[in-house]
């Protein structure tokens, strides 16, 4: 990677998802005046003229090749931990010939959440931030505390009581101040708001700033240069606040306005887990707004989210794309991310086992069929979940049984 | 990655890295008939011929970039995992602005054993193996599994009964029959050798087979490509069976053969656990080889390896680099694992932060000055070691005292 040039932005404005409100550059913002995500737009003639995708194919692979479709100003306001482009594997043996994975678990801290995290920092430090507070289900909290302590930026993290361990521990381990709540995301939501509203920090909550979307949509912009301009068929993406799936969906637009792809677009599949599927339920009752799901409960802790402030931009995207939301339930989740790892040698965390468990199901249904060209989402290293346990133990003072090894 | 085009191999014969003995290429070895590790040899002026240093910078910057140099014969033996080129991260605030870190963390399994598996594992295939064995601390189990469920080989693999629980763990879930015994790793390396002489199975043990060498030599060649082909002043190299330093050692000189890179060579220095310092021990006593290390202890369990069938090769490129063997304390470890992910943002495992403590412990004698360029080797996620617990909690159902967060 090479960060050392000079970036120039093409940012114009900022917009609000809901009303199209305009807003300033170089500001620090939170949620629109209608209490909604802002959106950055940029002039992408500009941008055109100044960077060809032949030229993006020569750079470095990393994150930072798409710097023209990006918001920084400043290279010196970019704090890396080494954001490269994730690979794309084939599970052949767990989905079909025709299904790639990517695998997001590869970036630093291992998860995708360091893409919306190294774009909002870089971002929060350019306009001057000091104080950083979120509410987490783990892997945000730790992409987080990852960068922001690398550049001196306080953080206070808040996460669900039942958060995985080791989430909780990486994020202390980070540099951050890092509290258990008796709640859900959106209880923790609400003191990270409560604190914000007094002063006390910056909110970084999901879609509460503009600038992780735009490191969301990298995923986007990387997945068309990947598969040769060419978008996949279907995308089966975990949903819990839905920063990524709304990212993608404005980077192909993105993409389309320069020129560098076509009109054709992705299916794109919100998965969710059935124990908590506010965006399914929406969908299917054909609503615009998704209303909080109550008792919220599923082993993929990083799509617990009850309530998404984008729930609008995420029913908007999967309906323009002619996709679905679709829900899975745990044990189709626990046997698709056991079937990957034992048969394809891939460990996916259990919000990438909810994406092969609901393409096997659309599958079957016969939502996408066999011969398309499909890529599910696996967030997050499957190293930080729950594995069983393996007990078989050897004596080797004893005689050994080798037939029975 | 493209590995669907025809790759030829340079592959010319093995030697005995001992007695420089010829054995055939294309056929299945074990160590040489003086018991010590084959090296494989390659025609270098006609895989120079082949390809131009230019030719390798322009193609997708997986480890499969550098086929002229790697022995597969048949793209078809490859089973990937999505074998990224590593990134290189500074950590300006732990060690000082001319220290990077190659964070191995990022391969497939999460730690540097892909590379020697993956390579392992194709040639196994490409061979007719069908059942291999090994003797693991963690890691290697965790790839060997992975790699070799992928393509369908039979795995069963034994580790130290203290082996951290995730390691047997992903062990198990990717597919191999894994048992704890009790005993160190070359306890369980005898068990394998004794089913390998029964023909029960492949010995897969560190350097007992010819190929994992080729595999970790990349991670040489890939520092030569992203410094620009020159080589840092020194590198810091956490080591057990050495696979990876005695890799980097043969790469550098199969890169100056070709021309590719010039004389100059880094200074090595194989680090090691002071509660488990054979290698060391030898360095410092003058001799060629290292006797095994008795009571061997350290929370660095990957680098927890009492005897090293390498020893001399390990102890050879040492010398001969200038570098030196040098031994660090648990604490010096864990300060260094606490420093870098709290200062820096970057979670080391405890054999990368070995290599921090030995940096920091070699500034301070003046073996090495701060102006030096230095390469420290993380060889894993810090994901999978244990962190301490972060016990704070919070009731929101009770006031809130903000200023105590």
């Amino acid at each position: 990677m090479n960060i050392s040039i000079h970036r120039p932005t093409f940012v114009t404005h900022l917009e609000c998802s809901m009303t199209e409100e305009r807003y300033e550059a170089d500001r620090l913002h939170g949620l629109s005046r209608a209490g909604r995500p802002l959106l950055v737009r940029y002039d992408l003639a500009a941008a055109g003229a100044a960077v060809a995708r032949d030229a993006i194919e020569a750079r470095p692979t990393d994150l930072w090749r798409w710097r023209e479709l990006l918001p920084v100003r400043h290279t010196a306001s970019i704090v890396s931990l080494g954001e490269i482009e994730t690979p794309l594997i084939p599970i052949p043996h767990s989905a079909g010939g025709n299904v790639l994975v990517k695998d997001e678990g590869r970036l630093p801290t291992g998860s995708f959440k360091a893409r919306g995290l190294v774009m909002a920092v870089a971002m929060a430090r350019e306009l001057g931030v000091t104080r950083i507070a979120m509410p987490t289900n783990g892997n945000a909290g730790a992409a987080l505390a990852a960068y922001a302590s690398r550049c001196g930026i306080e953080t206070i993290v808040f996460c669900p009581e039942d958060t995985p361990e080791i989430n909780v521990r990486e994020i202390a381990m980070q540099g951050a101040r890092v509290w258990r709540v008796n709640g859900l995301i959106d209880d923790c939501g609400a003191i990270v708001g409560r604190g914000a509203a007094e002063g006390r920090w910056f909110d970084f909550s999901t879609l509460k700033e503009p600038y992780r979307i735009e490191g969301k949509k990298t995923m986007g912009l990387e997945l068309a240069a990947q598969l040769g301009w060419e978008l996949p068929d279907a995308i089966f993406y975990p949903t819990g606040g839905g920063t990524g799936l709304i990212g993608m969906w404005k980077a192909f637009d993105e993409l389309e306005a320069l020129g560098w792809i076509g009109p054709k677009r992705p299916r794109m599949y919100a998965v969710q887990a059935s124990g908590c599927a506010p965006i399914v339920r929406a969908f299917e009752a054909g609503e615009e707004h998704a209303e909080r799901w109550e008792d919220a409960h599923t082993v993929a802790a990083g799509i617990r989210v009850p309530r998404a402030v984008g729930d609008f931009l995420i029913l908007r995207a999967v309906r323009q794309s002619g996709g679905k939301a679709l829900g899975v339930g745990d044990p189709a989740i626990l046997k698709a991310v056991d079937d990957c790892a034992r048969r394809d040698g891939l460990l996916l965390c259990p919000e990438g086992g909810a994406t092969l468990a609901a393409y096997r199901e659309a599958l079957r249904t016969g939502e996408v069929d066999a011969e398309e060209r499909v890529v599910l989402f696996n967030c997050a290293t499957g190293l930080k979940y729950p594995m069983p346990a393996a007990p078989n133990t050897l004596d080797r003072h004893a005689p050994i049984d080798f037939d029975a090894l």
